[in-house]
């Protein structure tokens, strides 16, 4: 009997690693029969804040090569500077505040020359203003709200203010597929301050250690060397102590320059060589003001794209967006991205949205709602229909100029069709090949009839 | 007894295990030490033709990182329109017909403002032609016949006709290891009309279901909204009783617009910002005409390559293409690819072929003929001799500039080595030495003393 | 009691099977919490020299995406002329020598119409010089010395010759992971003359078996027809004898075309069409010349970098090198690199160096000395003091314009940062973080007090 049971397992665990080895062999991530949207599974909570991260090994997000995370910024939080190993593209789905990041190489700041009088040199100054006895100097601040999309390249530190009295909302993609990440498939932040005691928990086999900044990594002497300072500043830098978490709450005023500074900056900086490729490149932009729309219906709602024509860094990220915003009753005509995976989150609203994968099978039809993500694989495709007032998305994928097609509409496939090959295809005549083609003049937005009918056979619009 | 087979079980096991284990976490694929010349492992039956797929999990093509497909369609036969995850270049062995494609982006049709009076600016005409009251409109369609080489973009739909009365033979190479390919590493098509009852069974996992188009996973509801026609016609479009497969006969008279049209496509088309780089790029290239061979030599065949210098579009694409074709007693002297994997498809007669891996072994020696494909990695290095009364050959290269290298001849390896390097590495004299540098003075293609005296010792033809 | 063994067996196996299967799953390589010094794991052994090769399955080089490797050429040693299936960037680290390369494609050879006559118009002179009664022709040679960084495309032989009195040597890292290779991620030399009776040693399965040259593989009597030799000669070629390895000794004088020649190279050579892509892009830079440095500070040392701004055909290959040269004492400012692995090959002396990992934790802390690697992945953050005379290293990195962010200086990410990040990011004061911020002046080489107070506090500078 327990021979029996012996040899029974011993099968089971021969079947079980043959079929994971040969799983492995031949990797399919993309073979998705059931799609969901997705919820954060992991919170990292912080003093003034909390960062929730969607796990990447989620089939769906695997097969896109993505990651995903929401940072939610309480008011006067500070999110402390962290760059990645993958580029990343955020948007702002809430909220208002100040961003900076630190490029690499680039010139020593860019505010130096507005700041300081000429002639001074030094950017210890008359003492006006922050009470320290000196004019600070450091590389660009900006403004965020929402709406802003921000590109950031691997390895770039970056830092976070909300300055508002609500909290700001930030989501963003890391592409971890793509070959600025040189590291595996894992989103990897790395901090320059702070500590979070919760540490990596969406790796495998980080779970239980906390993350320290990488400063706690340097021996004090070390640091306190290369800084000039004593030991016992330097070992503050290590943040050893410290439970607040990578989201702080600032005590006191945040005086920093902030980005009317910005129109002054001398359009003549001296140039360093990196110029056009880094540092100066504009490296965001708003996609919520529907004057600048690229499909625009008053009834229905806006499209605006965000691709390389627009940001030419993100020729460099290999990342664009999509920010769309449907009332009731609009639908987003049936379409595929013919060149990117996609992952959609609602900002606002619901919709219900259907997904069809390459064999033809429906693998999501549901309704989505505020906070949720959807992962849209390149060549599955989807249609939208809001089921709320206002539906809200924003759609990051994975290709510098992502190419949709779409399956009716002015600008569809189908009109791309002689008539004899949609009649042969699909064994109508010529006369229902022509409504076929030719009904839906639109090419991205129509009009639905609604949740009520949906499901129920309805009249033909012809 | 029993217990130590349990044992031994176990000790299998684990080893299998850590065999595996050890295969996954140390991947080569491309240790290859024997070659094969492949036949398609799976048929696709369809009403007007069939679909042959070659195993992509097979070492050699996984090691290739391609996928490779033969369409058979036989006359009046509709290769209904298809989009794929991947970059295609496509090869027409035998026939002749029309191909469309739509691609995505692009404006409305290329044909419309040649078609309609001017004024009229409905698609709805006066009734000549076609007999449905109306003219059609639709993206390019193309003449396509043996030699053309056809280059298509990741989730372009495109379609096939013939139109003559042979058999309509295309060879397609899939490139899954490009970025291009954004899915998993497994050839994806997506049908847009048609049913595939036998299913996408080169995919694990896939086998048993048959492959409805995309328009089967949406409810009819939604496509009769999204296409304003009724639920039936909707219903109509998803093929769900259809079992003709994906290669369909077409039924009375194709009366597609045709080329002889493309001459008069106006020249000012108004720009969508998109021309240059997709919508009127040129992706089609006949490599069959021996007036524009690369290399040509009346007694022994020619040789025509087409790489992104000829075709800009295969920049994008990263694929490039050889077509040869030699009489019998030719020989492609030895070579290697520099920068790129190749297969190569015998499209007439047969050759003789060895191939010699990264260890100096004979991994493959045989006979290659008609319908066979042999896998040639980066590196590897080949020798191939007609040994009917003529050879021919198409070779896809997994790179926009393949480079080749040869052994023997007048551009070859030995001509830029010193005479000092050979004599000292092959242990010879110089005046040997200067023999094996000098004696060919051929680049590509020479003589060779046919099968006859294959494998016997010859007269030297200093 | 066997039965309960056998139970846990079992356990384990699934265990352990669970485990790898989930590593598989989500490969994790670059989750190091410890990185080595690494030495070479096999070595080669030849009659005039030896080939070093680091184990690239090592954790550290297979997050890097790498395989190094080191040449040893004795006087009078020649590599014989080898290519791989990556791209390579070469350092000569000791000694100097001759180095030719044979660019596929290329014109027949860069030496023609300088070594002949006018008119000659044949390689068969009037027999001056090298006593064979005719004047070589081969394809650019050049002269290698200490500090000289080579770039080779994946495809092209190359072989070296040590013409000095001290043995050359010359490390090298091959890129696996680009789109360069497109075999799997083993490091594959194919080598043109010689044998190598040891074997790929470094390949799983490949361990026992000679490496004998591609000639081996094509049956003699290929090659008598391919080089129009007789059997015996083509016999030759196979170096099926030969025991002397991938280095031999050179009999004799060596008397190749040597590059005092190129000078003299036609200005105006035939257009091929290749010319600005491989056959005359320059591929070789010296950086041990402390004038060209990029930071040069008299009393600590240097650093040189080369990028594709300086050698333009990196872009293609994606690598660049930095070479440092620093003084006892002397420190390299904590950095990470924002875009690139790297791999810090020590050429003279030895160094303390810290690494700092994602999760803040010191994955290396220790000394390493000349003839070691140390891989430092993107993103980690290394410091790097000199504690012998002189401290010399050559740091290859995978992005042809790697860009380094500092933690400490002038052009650091601190210095990026507003005052009050710092404060609150450390809870330190305005004025504590005001000296964190502008205390260190110097923008990447600095002073340490050695490695005398190393581990114990010291006074702090400021």
């Amino acid at each position: 009997m327990a021979r029996l049971s012996s040899l029974l397992y011993f099968s089971i665990t021969v079947l079980i690693f043959l079929h994971g080895s040969t799983a492995q062999q031949f990797p399919n991530e993309c073979q998705l029969d059931q799609l969901n949207a997705l919820e954060p599974s992991h919170v990292l909570k912080a003093e003034a804040g909390r960062i929730e991260v969607w796990d990447h090994h989620a089939p769906q997000l695997r097969c896109s090569g993505v990651s995903f995370v929401r940072y939610i910024i309480e008011s006067q939080g500070l999110y402390l500077p962290s760059f990645l190993n993958t580029a990343k593209l955020s948007f702002v789905a809430k909220g208002q505040g100040l961003m900076g990041r630190v490029v690499p190489g680039c010139a020593e700041t860019f505010q130096d020359s507005s700041v300081f009088q000429p002639g001074s040199g030094s950017p210890f100054g008359e003492g006006q203003g922050q009470g320290q006895g000196f004019r600070d100097m450091h590389q660009k601040v900006e403004h965020i709200r929402s709406g802003d999309t921000i590109a950031t390249h691997p390895g770039v530190a970056q830092w976070f203010y909300n300055n508002g009295n609500q909290p700001l909302v930030i989501v963003a993609v890391m592409d971890l597929a793509s070959h600025q990440n040189q590291l595996d498939r894992n989103p990897r932040p790395f901090y320059l301050a702070g500590k979070n005691p919760q540490g990596q928990s969406w790796l495998h086999g980080r779970g239980q250690q906390p993350q320290n900044n990488i400063l706690n990594g340097f021996s004090p002497e070390v640091l306190a060397q290369a800084f000039k300072i004593d030991v016992r500043t330097a070992q503050q830098l290590q943040n050893q102590q410290d439970n607040r978490g990578n989201i702080v709450r600032v005590q006191g005023p945040f005086g920093v320059i902030r980005p009317p500074l910005k129109s002054q900056r001398p359009q003549e900086t001296e140039a360093n060589g990196l110029e056009e490729t880094i540092c100066s490149a504009r490296c965001t932009d708003n996609l919520d003001d529907p004057s600048n729309a690229d499909v625009y219906k008053p009834q229905l709602g806006y499209i605006s794209i965000l691709n390389s024509y627009d940001l030419p860094i993100l020729r460099v990220l290999r990342l664009s967006a999509l920010r769309g915003s449907i009332r009731q009753n609009a639908m987003v005509l049936p379409q595929w991205n013919a060149n990117a995976n996609a992952v959609l989150y609602v900002t606002d609203g619901e919709a219900q949205i259907q997904v069809v994968n390459d064999n033809g099978d429906r693998v999501f039809d549901g309704q989505v709602s505020q906070g949720q993500l959807l992962s849209i694989p390149q060549g599955f495709s989807v249609v939208k229909r809001a089921t709320s007032d206002q539906f809200r998305w924003i759609e990051f994928k994975t290709n510098a100029n992502a190419q949709i097609n779409t399956l009716a509409g002015r600008t569809s496939v189908m009109r791309g069709l002689p008539l004899e090959v949609i009649a042969n295809g699909y064994q109508i005549s010529l006369e229902e090949a022509r409504r076929v083609k030719f009904n839906t003049i639109e090419t991205t937005l129509t009009h639905s009839s609604g949740p009520a009918s949906y499901g129920r056979p309805r009249k033909a619009d012809a």
